[in-house]
């Protein structure tokens, strides 16, 4: 029960995950563990940079799964030391010439010496910072925008790494959790709203842990000790850890996303889990869209906490009407025309006896182009179910994400080109609900719903209202929802 | 939710999947798809052998998963023709130098022309056999047990493909569902005892389909037709399916083991789904094992139909405790010593906010060596679960398996050296209850349980009564249980 | 300066080397360097088969160079033991499938224990023997012809390996060098007529050595003991070398192309180096086809020692006329239709400052189907010589071979086909002469030149006298030169 | 016969190969081809960058040779456009992490758009550079000193990207030969001395290309226009080729060690073939070190012209006594340590039935460690020579090369601690000698020998007098020979 997904080209995705590790031997070696705990959150690629004080910095950087890549002694060994950082990153399937150079962390040798840096989070003012950069003799080796970060940094007047990244980062707009390390320090910062998360955790007596979930401190037996605040710089040492506030005080507006799908179930955020929050829209979801049926079943396996909800609270049996084949990776591709076009299923089979006459309850996490809703109303039916019922744990996916998350553009999401009634006579399904927005906020915790005068998350896919201009989509031509 | 399970280490294995399609283009990429979907009964190699009118014979045998091998065109395209079979095996970990050559299927060339065949399940009197073999001239190039048919099948005076199989099979003991071809025939058999499963699919108009379970036929849009009978050979070509009956009749007696946890959810063994007979298992074990707590978890994912059971009999709530993580490869090596001494756990991570302070029902399929249990018990212990209640969805397993199934020696069974209580004290667990055998045949559709005198399916790993003589076994010491 | 040749298609190949080892500790090591010796003499595949009293036979068989792949440690420490054949085979490029399966070394399980035998030569009536034994019952799993010597040592009733080998050899027509072992004996044979090479080496105080040239004992650090004579079966074990007779005796017939371009210049055979021996035929070609030039330039690498001789007998001066680059592999595939319709030369270049302007006799060691000759014409005549005069260190070849030498069709070889004017027209060149079968006989140590009654070595490639009938070949259709 | 040797281990090595084309169709795929023909001054790893006006710049880095990478369709076709540069590099074996991040072209986004550069030479002001350079901002990449180049070019303020390149290496002390590019033209400098070589050759009648040498011109059928003259830029594009002078004047000193073995013989410097210059040391080598023999054998392969001079000169008749094993590549590792005590010779293997009882005159391009010569020796003495005379055709190497050649420290250098008594004694030979520097100017062309007030060549290897001041190498300590 993993918050990822069979039909993985219909879902929004974060884009990044970010790990740091500081005063424990073999520190890579724990990164490396961080990172596969973190897998969810990034597939296509990860790096890792580490620092040793006699063989300096050395990093790997490797596209595939962290197991396939940094379980290997052979590499390993050669990411010596007791400090060390890594991330992992999401396909960017479809886009052209995914290249070695844009995987993080990158690096950058200043006068005061090595820096290397992780970022989870997108940057919205990019394009422009890279246009002056260029200008004034900066060679990119990327395309990706975090680079920005480091040619600001190494532009700096500063005399030491941790001023250098506050004085980067003032200039940076946007969303960002970032690791970043020196020789001798681990750093940690959110963005002044706290979009995105990262978490602290204590390794043993003297080593610090840095994440974006608490599920990767438990596969290191590392111990949670608190998130990281919006707008906080923790710079880590063998002293320990000391916390700055570089950027003006802003409401947190952590993105509401996390609640629903990106964030592994059993990552705790203010001190509930992730599962919990998920069963508790399903029952939020049971009270706002009741339905008379026969079972509930989840679509696998993101939806599986929130049908659990629903069933508790509608009485309706709970039942595996999906099953998954766990064998299927992100590479069979189906060799010939002849076969794609019987098609076959192979990541999803309907339980065919289970099925046969019954009047189901399908609970899913999100509804995004809907091509994935309609081909499993057709297994479900094919398989002789008498009705089908879906039932979203997350209000209509309308608007684009800017802050790390890569979603279609606005034209290919379903909900933002038709309503409720629409989408349900499109899909073919007996009925179509969702859950309401503050009907979410309530199951994140928000007893009173959302607070529309300054809402209590980032809901802008959802709400169309970005806590942070978009400047490059702008200047691109992109238009935001007016205020009302 | 699948039959395997986060500690592979710790379970009996089914050791082979069989699959064959006729009439079909491209046939071996639909066998492609069934071996895939069979992908749970053998993770160590595959192999698919095919007959093209104009090109002959081709075959292709890899180790590793079929979605990394038998999806690349380049290799898809070595295997033309309308006939086709395949085979999955089991991973031999720890059995020194698997090699290639051991891979199925095996392919004769005879003086009326060649023949291939694909093996589930063990013939119990293979070294035997052997030993005769090698004494007249026959060169084996495997140590598999399955050559000696094929090399029965070329000493045989028979003047076609079908009568030499069942020349070479009625010199044969053990258990056996083979899939085999000619130039012209997909052919079909079973044991008489019908050990193993093995079913009919029809695809489209023209073709048609043999598969080691219903599942695979899914895949591929086959139309589930019936099971081959115990003690029956189709052999099918062009004109249709011919039936016949090459053993003395005998009472059947299916393998309980795969209603347990062989056989994958979704397929369907006499007209109820697996998935349902598991669910039904924890239902008859709520009954006949009751006990007060909060949560009924399941250990994922083979726990997971009967926690449901057990949940909605006993009303305890069913929650997900334990998160499965779904990134884990079986490559995963923790790289160093200093991290395996942690303890650290890849495959599974406790839902801490959701198990802290709650009395908690794990619920599992079965316990082998015992060794998963003990590690889920402290990690569960661990998140702070106020008591540990185990429950078994299958009776104690006392006795290896000799028709096919990977069991560890008799000395390693837990069951086989304590009773209830010692292996409950050895665990350290509040309590553990296991189904009894009246219980599981209850749930397997017996209403009248089991039957004594002569058992309605194979429960040797239970009972300790062999159906079929283990002769190889016999001969090097082992010894059976006597009769009471 | 090696007998291989930049343009390989247009050669005959020889199709094998074989290399064996007795009692010296990581036997296996000592084959792979003796096998990367003998590599001119196959370069598709390479095999080992080793024996060791605890870990009995291992193999392992490659495509590729032995460089390439008996090289690693992680491959030779999986063949251990103080016993081990190895075999290199020759790329059939062009035949469709080349597989694994039909690699040598081959291995049968026989009642008594196992054997693995490496075959060098052809045997003629493979086809009939194979139909035979495939009707008895055994099971080929190669498309080797070779694999038959096996088959027919697994049906003899012998009670040894190697009385066995006598029996299964008795049957087998055709020119054969093998290297054979049983658990504790290291085996090698010719055949009567001694038409393919064969030598023994001592290693140290304990050791032997069986190979089909000298150069291969020379880079073990072995002392060349003797040649195996025609007819002669030596079995070594612990105690030494013992000598059988099992054929009928007969005239040796050694191949005279292994003299001309198969064996490398530095092994020895009748006690003078090959590379003499080549030198000595430009000497003769000096004396019989003399012509006025500037300079004699070699093709290289084969027709280096030739070119040598030509200039000391003619006082014409050598030089390097032609350059081979060295990182040519076999790969080397132009990648794109506009380049490879440019005529690029991959492989050679032409000192084009030093040829322009000269008369230039080019010694090349055979003409086969004449289209690299054509080439190199060209490329000289481009680069602006006066003339261009072929001398051939061969006579023409115009007949196939039987006997493990891999030939064009009869229809492809241009002197079949053309008398020496003819050619020279076709190729377009100044002058063309062939040394005559009495000059090469000559330079091969025979002072009074060919014995036509019954000729001192196997020529039919020029004679088209073939001293072993190929009856598989003749079953086919070939007519042979009726006997004049 | 190319400028490669045996024991590589003991040769000065030439750093960098560079090629570019302008005006083709496929241009990678002639650079490809160039890179091929100019592997012997780079075998570690190979680079191409291409410029497509629809795909923009494209690169692939690979490290090994050019035929086993530039050659496959998958790869090329990722490098489209009708321009493109390439460059190949010299294994730095033994020095600790080769990265691929190290290997050229190096490219850069400008405010005017990309360029590329490949740098064969070597800058001796680098560390003062790069020091520089990170102090205002700038981010490096590799360890590479040719880097320095490319930042320079980004702080320019000039407009377009040849002056940019003009700013930069006004500020670049060493030598080096360039081959840049940008999306439209071809861009070839060389240093003011014109240490390097680099030549221009025509392609059809729309094509250009820059090249290291001729040799790589003939592959893809160039034609020779001239050499890039010494302090030299042109610059290429579809309007023809453009002269700039962008240094002061200084006459020119190539590099005599390209004449001794750098460069392949095929290649062409004043209007003379490599492979004629060789020849002639060897007659100078002959006059000057007359010596009675039997035989005159080079050491293959780049001591064969000059055997074949000498032998000319002399009158001693050419042999080839040590004949080299083709298939030997730069990977094959003796597996265990028994063999590799044996001694065990890969790469050569003495001709031994024509060595025996011979007075060997052994002909060598130079002696740098004389590791290898002593291995040599060992060789022909243990198979029989009644004398071996060394002759060199070089003069004593006692100064290790600042400008693109990898060398021994002066310590490890034979000739920096002996004098050529001692070095005889050493060696264990019975004559050693040395060509002359006067001897090897008369055979490079000059024909009163070298003009001691100011060299025509750089002989800083010979005779300590460097010069371009390495200032790098003083700055760590390097001791320049005092001024006479």
């Amino acid at each position: 029960m993993l918050p990822s997904h069979p039909f993985d080209d219909d879902k929004l995705k974060e884009e990044c995950g970010v790990f740091g590790v500081i005063g424990q031997a073999e520190a890579a070696n724990f990164v490396a563990l961080g990172l596969h705990a973190l897998q969810h959150r990034g597939q296509e690629a990860g790096g890792i940079v580490s620092h040793d004080p006699e063989q300096g910095f050395n990093s790997a950087r490797r596209f595939g799964y962290v197991r396939d890549n940094f379980t290997k002694a052979s590499l390993m060994e050669t990411l010596p030391g007791p400090l060390a950082i890594g991330h992992v990153r999401y396909s960017t399937a479809g886009k052209k010439g995914a290249v070695i150079r844009d995987v993080q962390p990158f690096f950058g040798e200043f006068a005061m010496g090595g820096a290397a840096i992780a970022h989870n989070g997108n940057i919205t003012n990019a394009a422009a910072l890279r246009k002056e950069l260029i200008q004034h003799g900066s060679i990119f080796q990327s395309s990706s925008d975090s680079e920005c970060i480091i040619h600001l940094m190494a532009r700096s007047f500063q005399k030491n790494i941790p001023e250098r990244m506050k004085d980067a980062l003032r200039r940076v707009e946007g969303a960002f959790s970032i690791v970043a390390m020196t020789r001798t320090k681990l750093i940690g910062v959110r963005d002044a709203l706290g979009v995105r998360p990262l978490v602290l955790g204590k390794i043993g007596d003297t080593g610090w842990a840095l994440s974006s979930e608490t599920c990767a401190l438990d596969i290191i037996g590392a111990e949670f000790v608190r998130e990281i605040e919006p707008g906080e710089m923790v710079v880590i040492t063998a002293e320990g850890v000391e916390s700055h506030r570089p950027f003006a005080p802003a409401k947190p507006r952590f993105c509401i996303f996390e609640h629903v799908y990106f964030s592994r179930p059993d990552s705790i955020v203010g001190g509930q889990s992730i599962y919990e929050t998920r069963r508790q829209i399903g029952v939020e979801l049971a009270r706002e869209c009741p339905v008379d049926a026969d079972i509930v079943c989840p679509v696998p396996d993101s939806g599986t906490p929130a049908a659990i909800g629903y069933s508790q609270e509608s009485g309706i049996p709970y039942a595996m009407g999906i099953i998954r084949n766990q064998y299927t990776g992100r590479t069979f591709i189906e060799p010939t025309e002849s076969i794609r076009n019987m098609g076959v299923l192979l990541k999803l089979n309907v339980n065919r006896a289970l099925i046969k006459g019954k009047r189901v309850i399908l609970v899913d996490d999100s509804v995004v182009r809907g091509t994935t809703s309609r081909k499993i109303k057709e297994m479900i039916l094919d398989a002789g179910a008498a009705e089908v019922h879906f039932r979203i744990a997350s209000p209509p996916t309308m608007w684009p994400c800017f802050y790390g998350v890569d979603t279609p553009e606005r034209d290919k999401l379903l909900a933002a080109n038709m309503n409720e009634e629409e989408m349900r006579a499109h899909l073919g399904v007996d009925s179509l609900r969702f859950i309401s927005l503050d009907g979410l906020y309530r199951a994140a915790g928000e007893a009173k719903g959302r607070n529309n005068d300054y809402p209590q998350y980032c809901d802008a896919c959802f709400s169309g209202e970005y806590p942070v201009e978009p400047a490059d989509m702008i200047a691109q031509g992109f238009e935001i929802k007016a205020a009302e």
